[in-house]
């Protein structure tokens, strides 16, 4: 089969690898539809995150059961599945309570040893617990597929943002970061029922669907001038929460400077770089709260679907830009020179 | 009045200053009937945070009003009343939330120009917004009044890190802390219902009074060796909780070091030193939450204060020292030199 492989920092191939399989009988084989690019892929592609040389890569995708494993008891070949950025065995006491990502036997497709989504096939383990079942109907609706793949990652990404921050009705959230996670954390936002969502960015291609998405408020500022505008939008004194989508040292120091006394910052950009950005003493004084973390997008899926499936929100336009599989290349270049949002592979 | 200022660091004196006195309509004056010293004022003690020569000290205190400004509606001559660690006007939204520490108008006891606790009286600001009453009755009551003490500060801190560390029925808590505000959070945390309370210190005498207050286990280890312990006690995957009651970069290393995945560090340590010790990439990883800061104790005053009067809990052995106003200085050696837990001042 075909799969995106990483061999160095802006070397990514689409070449061919062995078949995927069933190898234990947990697993199944899904054949991927949709997949796609993450901003997290590329740390990888810039040399910020290690990786081996010769690690898959890609994380979100979607597709049909092809193979299922002797105890697979949920799924079977035919089935339209999504899967979350993360397995997870759907057994230990970390899935009872929904931590997935903090499952003992839980992983990161594309890790050494395992399939990415970029490519024609993934090996899915644990299969019971990792997949959620989609309605067959939907594989032959483009524009709903695409709006699906969000379950994958962004949109779940985006909710544990928003509930990282305390969104709750009448809340006011500024959102660090126009990526797809940011503007699926207005989304989010939106959701959960936040009355103002202020939208930090100064892309207007961007901003537009941050606005579309729910955006109250867009600020172009940054810096002082960014804290500056939005407390002028807050009677001075900044947000209820604020949703830190970046995960640099300047994203979250926006984050907390802009946050109200006795706020939250959910915090899902993965940190990178060299400092974190806290000033602890401002958040001690301030009664700052951070929360969040990798999200266990896998526990979200059941409550987002059916607003998904019924078009009571749509993240589908945060695909900006459609490749088939030779295309990936050209796809990360695209993401990391910004000329695309966000990249949606047909293998 | 007499009053302890602090000149310099080390140089710490009881001494002649002007009487407090009615300034305000929302004024009262405040016979001291208690005081004490917080492991904060020993920063200050220290040189580790800045004073200016001439400065008053002490945030924490409890006493009888002397004189109502003419606007005060709740208190007059007589009552017996206890203040919290800063000033709030009772009027503002933060206030109305219960974050009375980000009231616009608030201060802080010993602040320039204000009086500071540990003083014969003390001239308090809105005083219909800040100050509590007490029975009558408790006036007499020895062991009760120095129990009502802790509420100003130390047993509402506690609070606060207990509430921050998420502790509910059935948690697993740590406390990073065995001075007088680790222990309140001992005794906060039993009170909230936690099951496990893992004290994390070596002085026999302080793990002695964690023990009366609700820890059920205690580790004297430090570092690395305190987390395998902790690891030890909780099937390798650490508290629920913790409390982090010190505020140094190491202490915040243990804090995040020993949570459970998804947990939350209660953090009241006032922060001081270089560092944060904040691992941010290990709090993505593993979902940890950072929740707390300055306690805002006016709020949790009226809930705790019934548990005081009939004794469900009792703080006051957190006090091993007690001395008149002239061995105030005696009492912020003895606290430096860790001879003494917490001091007890009886003007």
């Amino acid at each position: 089969m075909r799969a995106t492989v990483i061999h160095a920092p802006h070397d990514i191939r689409v070449e061919e690898v062995p078949d995927a399989t069933v190898q234990q009988p947990t697993d199944v084989v899904l054949r991927v539809l949709r997949a796609c690019i993450c901003g997290s892929d590329l740390w990888a592609y810039r040399g910020e995150s290690a990786r081996q040389p010769g690690q898959r890569i890609g994380h979100e995708f979607l597709g049909v059961v092809e193979e299922a494993g002797s105890e697979v008891a949920g799924f079977s070949a035919g089935d339209l599945v999504v899967a979350p950025f993360v397995w997870s065995d759907g057994t230990c006491a970390y899935c009872a309570e929904g931590l997935t990502t903090s499952c003992p036997r839980g992983g990161f497709w594309g890790s050494v040893g395992s399939d990415g989504g970029q490519g024609e096939a993934v090996r899915v383990p644990f299969a019971d617990g990792t997949l959620v079942k989609l309605p067959a109907a939907a594989a032959s609706d483009d524009r709903l597929l695409t709006a699906l793949l969000a379950l994958s990652d962004v949109l779940g990404t985006g909710h544990h943002a928003a509930l990282g921050a305390g969104v709750r009705p009448g809340s006011t959230v500024a959102v660090v970061g126009d990526g797809a996670v940011g503007l699926c954390g207005v989304m989010a936002a939106k959701r959960l029922g936040a009355e103002r969502i202020i939208a930090l960015g100064r892309h207007q291609a961007r901003t537009d669907i941050a606005r579309a998405f729910g955006a109250t408020d867009v600020v172009a500022e940054r810096g002082e001038a960014a804290l500056a505008a939005v407390r002028e939008l807050t009677r001075g004194e900044g947000t209820h929460g604020v949703i830190e989508a970046v995960g640099t040292e300047q994203s979250m120091r926006t984050a907390i400077d802009i946050v109200r006394d006795g706020g939250s910052v959910g915090y899902v950009g993965v940190p990178h770089g060299s400092g974190t950005g806290i000033d602890l003493d401002a958040m001690f004084d301030r009664n700052i709260t951070l929360r969040g973390g990798v999200a266990p997008v896998r526990t979200y899926i059941p409550e987002l679907l059916p607003d998904v499936l019924d078009g009571t929100i749509d993240p589908s336009p945060v695909f900006d830009l459609s490749v088939g599989l030779d295309g990936v290349p050209g796809g990360y270049k695209a993401m990391d020179e910004r000329t695309a949002l966000k990249v949606l592979i047909k293998p």
